[in-house]
């Protein structure tokens, strides 16, 4: 059984993409996670805190689902694909990830608190992509001189964007699949 | 003085950016736009139809202050940059209509009644700019074999992605704009 701070994490995120960051009460998710009001408010001591700790949690736990399912023997660019791709899936544990991350971003407009923690994050995604980007070797010499760093911030935005637009059921996933696939082969020249 | 029927929705749209869709309460709606709850319920029966209808401003106003601070006379290139990049300023408009849609787009995981309408409105931005890729003569022969529609759709995901991360402090104004400058060279050839 995994420690209680994971346990309440991953109940966090789960009333996250199912109800949304506005109706999590302590209370609930106290009992969604089976343990005391205490023993949460003794790990997360309020609920900013626990907002944060959880952004974290669902961005760790992307980077997991991402590398787990990606050889790591597998060149470069099929490497920086394949975790792009992974994160447009009809897997229960990437659909619950992205409706809490897609639900914290939009969050963040309305609670400054959690938007440090947020910038950090995309941030961090940002240099794992581009540090792919780069050992791919793209991104040099093309037409737009467009550096590996600025490819990843578009390539993360352009998931994120189209994870909400199917999310939200504006378009089906195989439709969001295609676009990434070949805005992956726009940006970094070839066929994806 | 506009119809009352618009000063509700600019309310709406106004309160939406400021608290979200989650907090809108129709009596909270009634004082903010100075009307009665009656006269609010006349208009738009329940706070389903109120939502519904308030997406549909609030697109219908992008498509006016982008039209509107476009020269007809320009290239299509140049409209079509104007228009995607113009959803990008710190403008209180622009602001307060960005952070309405993304918080309209993120509400509709947990708002199932919002999602069709939503689904049209993003078709029809969509088709918008994939006119103007058209007779801006792009799109044509690329070596993705992209087409209009998907350069489109990527575009405006990505305009979503970069407006969500700018409004939530993720990236400064500047960046996102590069990033999207770039992204609209990327798709379509040639420097922005």
């Amino acid at each position: 059984m995994p420690p209680r701070r994971v346990v309440i994490l991953e109940a966090a995120a789960r009333l996250i993409a199912r109800r949304g960051v506005r109706g999590l009460r302590m209370e609930e998710l106290a009992a969604e996670a089976g343990v005391s009001s205490g023993l949460l408010y003794y790990h997360f001591t309020d609920r900013s805190t626990l907002l944060r700790r959880t952004l974290e949690f669902i961005n760790e736990r992307a980077g997991a689902y991402t590398d787990d399912r990606t050889p790591t023997e597998a060149p470069p660019r099929e490497r920086l694909e394949r975790k792009l791709m992974l994160e447009l899936q009809d897997d229960p544990v990437v659909v619950e990830n992205s409706a809490a991350w897609g639900e914290l971003r939009a969050s963040a407009l309305f609670e400054p608190e959690l938007r440090e923690t947020l910038r950090r994050s995309t941030a961090e995604w940002n240099a794992e992509i581009a540090a792919l980007i780069d050992l791919a070797g793209a991104g040099k010499g093309s037409p737009a001189g467009r550096d590996s760093l600025a490819s990843a911030a578009r390539l993360t935005a352009l998931v994120e964007g189209l994870s909400q637009r199917w999310l939200s059921r504006s378009i089906e996933l195989g439709e969001a699949q295609n676009l990434l696939r070949d805005a992956i082969a726009v940006e970094l020249g070839g066929s994806a």
